[in-house]
């Protein structure tokens, strides 16, 4: 038995990322729950914000924007982020978070997220009150010490300690046990059938 | 200190959605987790599919698709639905899993997935070897047992365990212990500053 719950956006679960924008001194962070996988060929991330966010103006200025993925140990800067301007407020500085340069890029990546992305603007899309922002991505970082040539990715998502966002209960959890791996444990059913 | 990757499409953590398109009994399932919220309003979500999939012919059928949600315990059926074609198998049929009538849109929605939105399909962008799809939600529904009227959700999120992706690491995970909550943690920054 279900119960309906009208036209809702929930999905989940969702990364809260931190998207910075802007150069130098003047480099912005928002906290961004509405992003998603566009394309592998191309490898295109799409992110979604509000028509009035400060991070669209600097974003369309350099036409560039990084994705930084924080570990669990972030959440208090991750929320700091997503309920601050960028307008008044310098958010690297009141978080502490660190600037780093980036390779291919003008805005810079967070030198405390263990994961990176480097995005340059490849369409924009209006849906409704938001834009969604297609960006092709040209280079991704993760921290060394995360680094594990044994595991598919190149790095152990253990280690990395991912944060886990559900955006419509506005709640902050971390990563449990693992269940399995994908291309694999499907296989169990494909046998019996 | 940080090592790059290239450009690489990993984002985590990310959904491992079940896609149900078609109707009746040609109704067929896809796994993607390529799938985040691309508007809050109207409520959109996107999906990318690659163009050769049969998912894409179906929903280009009737221009709607239901997204399911499954609770940890799908996690084999789930990847099996992500390793098969609809074109010669009965994914329905082969994992147990139960189509049910959706309210708003033709194809149906799957019973035992906690979670299910249905959509109409608004735009289609195409990204390189991607269809990024993007579909406007028209309902929602959520199993009766994990409604919760206390939560900000309208459902109680520990209720439904939600499987955790890691597509580049190919590892499903579940969730552990709850961290805090969002619009509220980040004030111990703020309050600092």
């Amino acid at each position: 038995m279900k119960k309906q719950l009208g036209p809702s956006d929930a999905i989940f679960p969702v990364p809260a990322a931190l998207i910075v924008s802007g150069i130098k001194e003047k480099a912005n962070i928002i906290t961004l729950a509405w992003i998603g996988v566009a394309s592998s060929t191309p490898p295109t991330i799409g992110i979604s914000v509000r028509k009035q966010r400060y991070t669209l103006e600097l974003i369309r200025k350099t036409g560039e924007f990084s994705v930084n993925f924080p570990g669990a140990s972030l959440y208090k800067q991750v929320d700091y982020c997503g309920m601050t301007t960028g307008r008044k407020t310098d958010k690297f500085k009141e978080t502490q978070l660190t600037p780093i340069e980036s390779k291919k890029i003008k805005p810079p990546i967070i030198k405390e997220c263990p994961y990176n992305i480097e995005c340059r603007v490849s369409k924009e899309i209006i849906i409704g009150d938001y834009i969604h922002i297609l960006g092709e991505v040209l280079e991704s970082h993760v921290d060394l010490d995360k680094v594990d040539n044994s595991k598919r990715a190149g790095f152990d998502m253990s280690k990395i300690d991912p944060l886990v966002y559900f955006a419509q209960a506005r709640e902050y959890w971390r990563v449990g046990e693992k269940l399995g791996d994908s291309y694999s444990v499907g296989n169990q059913i494909k046998k019996k059938s």
